[in-house]
């Protein structure tokens, strides 16, 4: 009888007093005390100092990016980035000094000065209290993501995060906190936001295609177990400490992003509840008593509390529309983000088909009449660089549309697609899903990081484009 | 903001107080008695007065079944049963003379009396109390089922009724407890459960193919909003009625029988405890109001409190395992039941696909392999009358095997497939998803209808077919 049944029996006995003090909860110590204050910073309310929903930053000619952190994620953004007009990139930084050497290798075009700092822990700091960025980028493992960015916006930069960009509540408030009142941009770097299909059921949800909007379904399912265990590909195993000590969707922003923009979230939408479910652990306890027979790093590993396999995660919008979402990165099943829209007049899916389109309940479209629609509907920015970003490539373009567009916006002066507000309550369905899943999937209140203002905020619109400016250097 | 936010909010006040007593229901009168009932009947617990599990009744040589209901789905039912060997049709009954009449014209084979009971809405009764049958049939719409499937039992009869057995908590514990009481089988005629992908997966299952059983899902999505307001197909228009005033998933068998199979539930596995969340009614109320447009029939429906679209609950399983179910009759949107199963060592999914399966994350199996898993794993049963099911039809062959086999093992003097506590285990989702629903997704117990005994029960092997002396008349 797994941990979570035990918390369900004592719930039904306690007649869920729990709710508010958390003392169901079934580990005692540091686990209690991160479940009470998951829950105590879910219910907080505050005033929002300034609404950086819509906000324009004033125009930045050049952008004076610095990275910090260039593991696999970080030196392909760099990469990526050489290849943008108007960017230039003063620094990199990496507590292992190879890395940031070998991610300025990358570098794909001249004129970037990109300043290494290596060697000491707080070098990032550094970084970021010199005078030479515009735009901070922050592609270290999570749980340096909040810290990282807060500091960089408190010292006058921009910031781009990688996901999620928070591992705790408190941490997606501090981030909304510290972006308001600095009139900073806090970016987080969801990819699958500018996946061509995820772009093109966005576009179709703005026109109308849809209709109402029932309920959607994303998803992170992605075998990549192996890789816990290997330190070349995550450092210090840190992705392997992340699911040995919390359970729940740990990584839920590649499913939510792109459905949230579709259901308006924060614009108009919000997220008003959620409850989770996981499965107990089948297989990462299993692996890690393998690995340990044979390297002793892995001992201290076995019967960890791990992760349970899948997490399962809905959450009931203010709309009245549903979200379904999964994670599942141990099971042997093919990669899978879901995607679905389902409403009223049509309907899209994409995982484990490629992505689909049905108008009644008949069957898909066929090629043909597919290859109509995406071309009557193809948004803005996939006309304007959809092509050249599929031949620069990093997850068959995405990566690069998410960079050009975050530059493009700060060089011409325009709000960003996914704001603090994005970054946090995309982020925060992890701890959320964490403390529901420890109390036997009792439902938890999402919180309004817009402080109310979700009902005034207009719709970001990705597909238009205004901008449009920025070269594409090859 | 719809019903369940508010209480949701009026929950997370009163710290879940609620949770036994009902208080934070959102509807007063007779839908706040309605749910207090759910939870309280879901909380019960008995002494099991026999043990029907693995039950062998008395052999029958010539089984003497008599239909109730005779519409759309009885009719078809009694056309199957004429080509079953050793069966004998000996009474029909409908309130409708003529339905009646219809279905036994399509009567296939000779020596079938098939005396008519018709006119009076009690008929039924009187048929129960024949001593001329051995099984009652019965495809009557969802609110007589139980009462029906009891009396039957009760007169000495085994009992096979369509889906759902029961719509309230209460009655799926009467049909436990009359089963054990009679020893009478009650068997609830999911034919899902031999749909040939379905017997598949299970078979792959109980051959240890996907290793342990990780997490699976079901699913009941049709577009069917039509039919509710057509009273040739509805009888009385008792299914709008039925989506006029429960919200929850209302028909959850067809996705979590064959599920439950899989992982062995009332059979050294149970279902814990669930949460299920609804969208708002985007659809049935603006057909409701269009069709009132024009026929003044529909007007009394007009703003009734109609189901939510769609309907998706978490099930927690005591090995661990979780089960996600989805109900949806009203989107316009492929049909689906999803049958996911995903294991430790191998992932099979139907829809929106054709049965696929995969071993590892790279892709699903191509067609060559997928013959040769096929050929493998064929169950017994579709080795043995798969091929003749196809021919006479029935949803592709699932309702004719369904059916032969529940004679099979009435003339073999074998346990059945389903019993009366797979009736009840599968058809209680529905009553404790509105339960669930209408109090902000909380979690709540799953009955145990095995009164502890699926410790010891045993799996039933649909695929050994011990028995399969049955012949098929053509």
């Amino acid at each position: 009888m797994g941990t979570n049944r035990r918390s369900f029996l004592k719930l039904s006995g306690l007649a869920g007093i729990g709710l508010l003090t958390g003392c169901q909860q079934q580990e005692k110590g540091t686990a209690e005390t991160h479940l009470d204050h998951i829950r105590q910073q879910a219910s907080k309310k505050y005033t929002a100092a300034f609404n950086m929903s819509g906000y324009a930053a004033p125009k930045i000619d050049t952008v004076r990016v610095g990275f910090i952190g260039v593991g696999n994620r970080g030196s392909a953004a760099v990469e990526r980035m050489s290849q943008i007009g108007g960017v230039v990139i003063n620094g990199i930084c990496d507590v292992r000094a190879e890395k940031a050497t070998e991610a300025k290798a990358r570098i794909k075009t001249s004129g970037h000065p990109a300043k290494i700092y290596a060697g000491e822990d707080e070098d990032w700091k550094k970084m970021c209290q010199e005078d030479e960025y515009d735009l901070i980028y922050i592609a270290t493992h999570w749980k340096l993501h909040a810290e990282m960015a807060i500091y960089a916006m408190e010292h006058g930069k921009h910031v781009a995060l990688e996901i999620p960009a928070a591992t705790t509540v408190e941490d997606c408030w501090r981030l909304v906190q510290t972006s308001e009142k600095t009139k900073k941009h806090c970016v987080m770097l969801e990819n699958c936001c500018y996946d061509y299909f995820e772009l093109l059921t966005l576009n179709l949800a703005r026109q109308g295609f849809f209709g109402d909007i029932v309920h959607c379904e994303g998803a992170y399912i992605h075998d990549i177990l192996n890789s816990f265990f290997d330190e070349k590909k995550r450092y210090d195993f840190w992705r392997l400490k992340e699911n040995a000590s919390r359970n729940g969707n740990l990584y839920p922003t590649h499913g939510v992003g792109p459905i949230c923009q579709v259901l308006k979230v924060n614009r108009g939408n919000k997220m008003e509840y959620m409850s989770s479910m996981s499965s107990k652990d089948f297989m990462i306890n299993e692996k890690a008593k393998e690995m340990a027979k044979t390297d002793k790093r892995f001992e201290e590993y076995v019967d960890k509390p791990f992760r349970g396999n899948i997490n399962i995660s809905n959450i009931l919008t203010n709309s009245g529309s549903t979200i379904m979402l999964q994670h599942d990165v141990t099971s042997p099943r093919p990669y899978s983000r879901i995607h679905m829209v389902s409403g009223t007049k049509a309907f899209a899916q994409k995982y484990p088909l490629p992505g689909k389109i049905a108008i009644g309940h008949e069957d898909f479209m066929g090629a043909e009449e597919m290859t109509k629609l995406e071309q009557q509907y193809t948004p803005g920015i996939v006309n304007k660089i959809g092509q050249l970003a599929k031949e620069i490539g990093g997850h068959g373009g995405m990566d690069f549309m998410m960079d050009w567009r975050l530059i493009d916006c700060l060089r011409n002066g325009l709000p960003v697609d996914m704001d603090v507000y994005d970054a946090a309550s995309w982020s925060v369905i992890g701890p959320l899903s964490e403390w529901s899943v420890a109390n036997g999937s009792l439902p938890i209140e999402i919180p309004d990081f817009t402080n109310g203002n979700w009902k005034e905020n207009n719709v970001h619109d990705i597909n238009l484009i205004a901008g449009g400016t920025t070269n594409v250097l090859k």
